[in-house]
């Protein structure tokens, strides 16, 4: 998994500029996903709904920081289940539920309880890979060793990672990667020394002991910012390979309020001046293809050690980053730049041959991947639980029957732009439905909905629900998207199969109600309750009584 | 709390012949909510309901025997969080999350692993008053001391229960309370030693060693089956007490498929026959009496002890009962004799001296009674896991801002009549929307709703969604259902406080994202990124690549 990779900067799904032949290399070997979805274009909670196979508010981490609830099914736990390990090698945006832990008696440093605070899985190298500065820093809470392996390689001081590996050289001064005027520099770091190669290397170590079966959560923060990429990524790529930004002044014509007031927020006028956009996104692709270099490293290893026939390989994003695109930066809102990720799924074994090379547009979301590894570890999918479907029909060339639509959901409610769209806390909340050819933005609090028509706009520039026009359409969405609010996303204490075992259980387990007088059932059922009474009891209590 | 206690068979409600003097004892000296509505007309689904504050859509323990789900926040978290204890009494109908406390490790024996059990409550006696025979009875998992207490009254036997307390006497034979014929007979028990009053006097011993502040769950199992009830009070009615039946040929004609299926189960077929009702009903009414007696009892003691004056007094029920009403038996479905239930509070404050006799027509959920105890307990109401709200301003003689509609779900996923309706296990449910005036019941599978205008016909006889002329009240409800499937449910873990603490922080703890140069925040800000690097790290890291 990457962070913040948009679908379409791959050489695979047609980024004119951009080589990524390692992606590439897994895309030939295997399916790719056109028309895949994040369940929440926002790191934690998008990573959760991975994690649990559930949609953001399902689990309710909805998002960064927000605690993933205590006792929730991740995928370790659905993976342990059927006998296959599940590692972390990397980034997970998690945040552990510490009241719950400590309301349920749960020790941190207990192997349950570390598992409870990691998502589900064993730790091989934790790594956030944001560091603040003081004890207060915002991704404090599980220092990665990241910067006491820079220290070791001769990089000084308490941040190196703040002061080298994200930051560049101006003046022989600290050139910060968190300034977008600073992201055409090289960073301040050996190649070899900076974040993606290093948990490289952690995963190299990881696979060369590694005993399967095993899952292991490869997960990289990069291309997410800061922006800055050490020598020789920095110069591969100029202005001249940045794309135009996908936008047009029809979007600031009467915008909805949600959309207005990302539009105004600082990193979206940022990313509106060209010039920040020809310095960050040649950076953002420098990012891209040291993964893909480093991708291949793994690949290589896989190969070496004989180990790709027995290996399934999934690369994805826990969402996009809009780059200029519709007048916005980072993720946050439901445009295909933001909520659209790569799925590129690679299934060693032959069933999968007529599929290799190939793509699939059906609606894919992020839960699918945790039914799609139960089934491949062999377990059993507690479709009770889970609310994604195994992608396996797809890889092995069937054509199942499949989701109308896909969902997905922003909660806005830490971020500024609540107060200038003027929404409480519980209505700051933004829902996607798309059918595969519209697509709706339901925002509480109020307002009109969002409609783009992606088969005549693929761009998603005009906003049908503007007009009068498409009701119809915007209707049956609703209709989508209130199915899917009454769906069965709680029942996990009792599975199918449980439930079918239930059904009329109570009239052979001791309890009858409801008979007029017993010849409604058969006599042995009765018997338990008839019989002579013995003489002392006898007597009609009511006697007693008088 | 009692189980199965219809809204209207109480004397202040309005019944026609039973007398309930203790019942409207604390009516006289509280509030009677007249629209107060379970939020599933099914013990287990409904209590977890009342003891978590939450819809069952939202706790998951949709029916009986379905775990409540380990790390679910109840009424005892709540109220111990505010230095009250939680005391249950009698009957939960909770099923342990046996597989979840496994797996993160809480032994039963625990003082966690017990509350957990327990719906979050501290047990002094538990009591679910249903005994099926054998090991593998329907209620086995937790054994009351109630037969035991009946074999040291000289009841022989192993299950004194079924053989007196719930059956009568023929011809020298044990006439067991599960069969309707046998309801007019007393139950061969002296009345003293029945459950009612064994209760009872668990909770007077209970009282008298409490210290304060306690909350204890006095939860009785009557009136629900087995309709049987020791004398007198099996003589106090008779079959002219016997209302008629609420029902009318035009329910019959063209029914909605899932009260089709229902009016053809065997309860329902049983409670069609007059001659059950009319020895069925009085035994209920019977069993009521005999509650209110014992709820004097609790009554005079507090009075005695001078603890009126300090004790919350709030009566209610799980459910109510159809009793051949709407041509059906038991309940599962929503009209008011199953779906409304009693809720009778008494504040005993000097505020709430506005409203005593007084009734209040809003709309009152099960619910709102965990955030009314919280209040009273001097908690914060966690608004972020309570989906209920206080009836405190009620109580006090304001008129809040209060909710349009009420919700209630039924799941029907283990019962026969899922075969009779057709559905999967996953579409068996029904969602009621009551907005004071219309009740929309919708079921899942593809069926047509039903709707009720209880003004114009306060029956509920007359499905108005089989015609085309009320589209525009449907789409309004369906509006409404709609709008409460996307309501905020899981996000437990993040207070609104905690979220109007987290805004904006990112700034302040040591990320910088988004600036351009650095001009947009205070300078002080940059510092930790900013100075001069030591000289051995001046050296271009490009060039080390060359």
């Amino acid at each position: 998994m990457y962070d913040q990779l948009r679908f379409d900067y791959l050489s695979c799904a047609g980024h004119p500029h951009l080589h990524t032949p390692n992606f590439d290399r897994v895309a030939a070997k295997g399916l790719r996903f056109t028309n895949a979805f994040c369940q929440s274009p926002v790191c934690g909670a998008s990573r959760m709904s991975f994690y649990t196979g559930r949609y953001a508010s399902s689990h309710g981490a909805q998002w960064n920081g927000f605690p993933l609830r205590v006792g929730e099914h991740t995928l370790g736990d659905h993976l342990r289940a059927a006998g296959m390990e599940a590692w972390l090698i990397g980034k997970t945006h998690m945040k552990a539920d510490a009241e719950g832990m400590a309301r349920l008696g749960l020790a941190p440093d207990s192997i349950i309880g570390a598992r409870q605070a990691e998502c589900g899985f064993d730790v091989w190298e934790r790594d956030d890979g944001l560091w603040g500065e003081g004890p207060d820093g915002f991704y404090d809470e599980k220092r990665s060793p990241y910067n006491a392996y820079l220290n070791s390689k001769g990089y000084p001081g308490t941040n190196p990672w703040a002061d080298f590996a994200n930051a560049g050289l101006r003046d022989g001064e600290i050139a910060s990667g968190w300034m977008f005027d600073n992201a055409d520099r090289p960073a301040n770091i050996r190649e070899e020394d900076s974040e993606t190669p290093w948990l490289t290397t952690r995963v190299l170590d990881f696979m060369a002991q590694a005993k399967g079966p095993w899952c292991a959560h490869v997960s990289y923060i990069k291309p997410h910012w800061p922006y800055i990429v050490p020598a020789p990524y920095h110069a591969m790529f100029g202005p001249d390979h940045v794309p135009p930004a996908t936008r047009a002044d029809v979007e600031r014509d009467d915008p909805h309020p949600v959309h207005g007031a990302f539009m105004g927020n600082r990193i979206a006028r940022a990313f509106q001046q060209e010039e920040v956009r020809r310095k960050v996104i040649p950076a953002y692709m420098g990012l891209i293809r040291q993964c893909d270099d480093q991708l291949g490293r793994i690949l290589d290893t896989l190969e070496a050690d004989g180990q790709m026939a027995g290996t399934m390989i999934v690369l994805t994003s826990d969402h996009g980053d809009y780059l200029g695109d519709h007048w916005l930066g980072e993720k946050d809102m439901f445009h295909n730049p933001s909520v659209k990720i790569p799925m590129i799924v690679f299934d060693p074994r032959p069933q999968a041959d007529g599929t290799r090379g190939t793509t699939c547009d059906a609606l894919v979301e992020a839960i699918d991947l945790v039914p799609t590894f139960v089934e491949v570890a062999g377990g059993t999918v507690a479709d009770h639980i889970l609310e994604g479907r195994s992608l396996i029909p797809w890889l092995h060339g069937a054509t199942p029957q499949w989701r109308e639509f896909a969902i997905s959901e922003y909660d806005y409610s830490v971020t500024p732009m609540r107060d200038v769209v003027g929404v409480s806390s519980r209505d700051a909340r933004l829902f996607m439905v798309f059918d595969g050819r519209h697509k709706l933005i339901h925002a509480e609090g109020g307002f009109r909905p969002m409609l783009f028509d992606l088969h005549a706009d693929p761009e998603e520039f005009h906003d049908l629900a503007k007009g009068d026009a498409h009701g119809d359409v915007i209707d049956r969405l609703y209709g989508h998207l209130a199915r899917w609010g009454r769906r069965m996303s709680q029942r996990v204490t009792r599975s199918d199969a449980q439930i079918e075992a239930m059904r009329g259980r109570s009239l052979t387990r001791g309890i009858l109600p409801f008979l007029k007088d017993g010849t409604e059932v058969p006599e042995a059922w009765l018997q338990a309750y008839r019989g002579p009474m013995e003489q002392d009891f006898r007597a009609d209590r009511a006697e007693d009584q008088e």
